[in-house]
């Protein structure tokens, strides 16, 4: 049985998320559709795209994701379908796939607009539609033209500084007010935010007393700072785009 | 394998809709069980009939809504099931089920209360009993006797002012802040509300420059007021019961 | 098909219920993932522990409760599986399994770290890989080392006061408003809170006039006050650890 996952920022009250439900049931009976989120905040195309980036390779080869963060429907903003290594996707040409685009071997095709598609919903009209085709067998290139280049959207490098730190910058903050920095799994440092030095990169956030700040190395392989037992976006009145340095220590 | 559909104004964290679920998972184990929505508005009647005005048609036949935003529960009001082209529906009879009382042909039966059901919780005790005997394949009429006359709820028609224009309302405000308004598919007009000119009506939101007004004929074919990139909701401090007018134009 | 329940405090927006859900589409394909809540209060271990009590034994036997509510992540508490009244639990020994932990003949569980877990995601990690172990059959006493005092957490106890009142306090706040105590199926009696007199048990919200209080014996067999068509912890301005007395009528 073939997995269709959902992504949006559609929220769940308004009954959109309902139709776009009722069209893959309808479509491709045989698909398990997974919640991935629906509380994206709206049009924010860049956290949709972090989540996929975590979880896309994690479900099995065949799946399907449908990710719908989507500020430029209606717009001359292509919509696509992604076969990469071995999962599916579907969504609007804005980067949000883009976790997927840059795997080794994508390959993508825009989906033609159906006649009578609602300008404002694609998400029921042209995606929905494409992601029970696929869930259902039919090969990726059957669904439109190849696409050459389609929208890619990078989280930002750190970089060098001429002081020696590494100076990087909070790309999301969590549920938990953690703040997730682009700095990777570095050698060892300490680890600076908003004037602060938040210390030594720890294993866990039970490693310092609860309400203190710590730096750990995430589950995704990122430095994030947070607060044990708190928000570290509410200590620091802090968030998406702050600076975060790590400073090498002598000799490491 | 039948659909059972869950919307519900209950919230998730407290558990009402777990033991729902449970419920289900016990009588109708072969049934699948589609969240639609757990944050109505809580005792919102009318969002909740808006929801499912847009999505219920769109499952296959056989699917079977359950709807339980219920302000009025352990009260006289009645419980329902319903029959309505080929889907069926449970909930209290206090219009939210209005979308597919108001089609033709529908059936609606009155539901004993069971002995021992908690009068402050029907999700729990009648309505997820019921839809489960529903989608196993149990008989509407074998679940309770005719109901006569449901209460039904319905959104309030536009009227012909006397100057000329159409006056209607915002009757929704999506989680986008778009302004949803009771007027059908005009010929074309400009639209007011809140003392501003929003214009003619549009193809898409993105038909105008990031962060301005636009009316549009959104994907159920109601007039909708929103905000490129923004929130009307939030632009124009407005929202359900607004004034909307649509002036037509000269020749048209 | 074994059912997998999801009770966590992530949100969903970040991708980390996507994380495990893909942990557990590629581990245990055959189960069936039910969605309880994702929107626990952060490290609100006794919100997560009143929910699982409502739901976990509704469920058919089989099913595989994942709760994971962890603010000790990384540290050196116990992950635990857990099998009681023929249903299984994961999560980790905070006391959040409580509901099942009580029940006579569980057993329990320590689950080993995996080399390489994370130690700020025991979810992805650790738990959901159990879960799934568990869903495909395998024995619980293989999963890892007897533990033999799991941590406990339990409700107060309503007390006899001196004056002869019975002395409780809200436990939890529901979505609704509603406060629900300690205090479980009095004989009768004057249920006063915040220093106001709600009045008599009622049998439900319906029993008094629109927006005033009422107390009535819970769907899970407590008491809990209440405003009709409103929010008893707004009216009152309370919440959890507020005193609840309970006066029982003369000769009652």
């Amino acid at each position: 049985m073939p997995i269709i996952t959902l992504t949006t920022d559609f929220g769940t009250a308004d009954g959109y998320v309902g139709e776009v439900k009722g069209i893959l049931a309808e479509l491709a009976p045989e698909a398990e559709v997974v919640d991935i989120a629906h509380d994206i905040v709206p049009g924010d195309v860049d956290s949709a795209r972090l989540a996929l980036a975590r979880f896309w390779r994690r479900f099995p080869p065949g799946t399907v994701h449908l990710v719908v963060v989507d500020p430029g429907v209606g717009s001359s903003r292509a919509a696509i379908a992604v076969s990469s290594d071995e999962r599916f996707l579907v969504g609007p040409d804005n980067g949000v796939l883009s976790p997927a685009l840059v795997a080794a071997g994508s390959r993508v095709v825009e989906l033609p607009l159906p006649t009578g598609a609602a300008p404002t919903f694609h998400g029921r009209d042209i995606f929905a539609p494409a992601a029970a085709r696929l869930a259902g067998g039919t090969a990726l290139e059957l669904l439109g033209m190849p696409l050459p280049s389609p929208v890619v959207r990078r989280t930002p490098e750190p970089r060098r500084r001429s002081d020696g730190a590494i100076g990087g910058e909070v790309i999301a903050v969590d549920r938990f007010g953690n703040l997730i920095t682009n700095l990777i799994a570095p050698r060892g440092g300490l680890v600076e935010i908003a004037g602060r030095v938040v210390g030594p990169l720890r294993r866990s956030y039970s490693d310092v007393e609860p309400g203190a700040l710590v730096a750990v190395v995430g589950s995704s392989g990122l430095v994030e700072v947070a607060v044990r037992d708190g928000s570290a976006a509410t200590l620091l009145h802090t968030g998406r785009g702050a600076e975060v340095l790590l400073r090498l220590l002598a000799g490491a």
